[in-house]
């Protein structure tokens, strides 16, 4: 099944995503089971960040050719950082460069858990039944400011700079597909989803031996490849068996 | 005016606070003017952090005698971090200190803002207009693990380790107050509120240059002084004009 959320007459809503259309919900899946309330047709749909999660888990180096090429030490054990809700954005809407950006931006092309149910002390088959579904995450980043800055503040939370979606796929063996990455249609990079130093379950039984994960939080799993992306871009992450994740890049004040 | 949640029959309420009772109200005072629906006294209350934020921000190193203690260098410029939403808890609620813990684990006593508009590229004056009002916040640490780990994910952010309260207070001149902090009602350090190198609003001015700050949003500020805190004490922060956020300290498995 593959849900998603939109914005229909100013409001967000949930829905089931079927060949054409989008079938509005009456409420969350994570919190139940909703009934049918409408349809909308995906063409002209206005898709939002998939959840807006309790709390936004990114994983930083977690690709082995990605920590080998970055001639970084092997991690060895899961540690997991966090990126901001502001910066959120759906499926087809713009990433917006900042004008004070300067050097690299680029596309980071991610694999994303989302969490189902309430866990703590979760044991491995426990984190395997924990997560709800599979989407997609682009993790933008201004390069320059990730240098500069002590935190990840505007390097990777600027407002536009985390388009996730467009659906939760919530049946696909998420660790056995391929990662895509186009720009303008072009090819970039691609790479197993699987060839993680930690997977995400190893992450979540990791996490839940000091924090309680709740329906909803998600876990970006980490990029192997990058590419650059500029004003005029438009850039796709795909991920087999779940589906593409496309947004054009646009400069701020062009909007 | 002073607002606050609590849970009422395991729901989780709104609340104006008057001098003995907490009169309970139809919603949240950040989305307009809910109505009072009833009545709980304080002395009974089940006292919930303030508010759980869209984003939970948090400034390091901005006190600066904690900076020359440190020995570190002085800030050019504000740069703000994150918290997790998973380790809010509210006054008196055990902080539960994981049994894995060891060296020292501390309490950080903070000035708190709560953004009550959504504002982006504020000037300093819309900065100080966009905070609904101010509240206090203990930045418990486990210092090994802070220096052991890339992030600050269990270090900070273990389930219990961010007490918020005990209420929002609106009329308050937060940047003229003093912080104090106790443990068993012995006094262990205070401070001025206003020994900032950035205030609140020279952040917000900052951070909304790349970000949109939502209603609700919460600011921590840093602090000045830590403490130690062990399992069996009760860890007091008092912020004059605002309120004392006071929490009993637990082992794990001891609750």
């Amino acid at each position: 099944m593959r849900y998603t959320r939109v914005s229909v007459d100013g409001r967000a809503m949930w829905g089931r995503v079927g060949e054409e259309d989008i079938e509005l919900l009456s409420g969350s899946p994570l919190d139940g089971e909703p009934t049918a309330v409408g349809t909308v047709p995906q063409a002209t749909a206005r898709w939002l960040p998939v959840v807006v999660p309790p709390v936004f888990y990114a994983v930083g180096m977690n690709y082995r050719r990605h920590i080998e090429h970055a001639g970084a030490e092997m991690p060895t054990r899961p540690e997991v950082g966090y990126r901001a809700n502001n910066a959120l954005t759906g499926h087809g809407s713009p990433i917006v460069k900042p004008r004070e950006v300067e050097g690299r931006f680029e596309a980071e092309p991610e694999l994303v858990a989302v969490i189902g149910r309430t866990v703590r002390r979760a044991s491995y088959d426990e984190a395997r039944k924990c997560v709800f579904g599979w989407t997609i995450g682009n993790d933008v980043s201004a390069r320059t400011w990730q240098h500069q800055d002590r935190t990840f503040w505007r390097s990777k939370n600027s407002d536009t700079f985390k388009p996730m979606g467009p659906w939760i796929e919530t049946d696909v063996d998420a660790l056995a597909q391929t990662t895509t990455l186009r720009v303008n249609g072009e090819f970039r990079a691609a790479f197993p989803t699987g060839d993680m130093v930690f997977d995400p379950f190893a992450y979540i039984v990791e996490m839940t031996k000091h924090l309680t994960l709740h329906p909803g939080d998600v876990l970006w799993m980490g990029a192997e490849a990058t590419c650059r992306i500029d004003p005029g871009d438009t850039v796709d992450v795909e991920i087999s068996g779940i589906g593409v994740l496309s947004n054009p890049v646009q400069l701020e004040g062009n909007q």
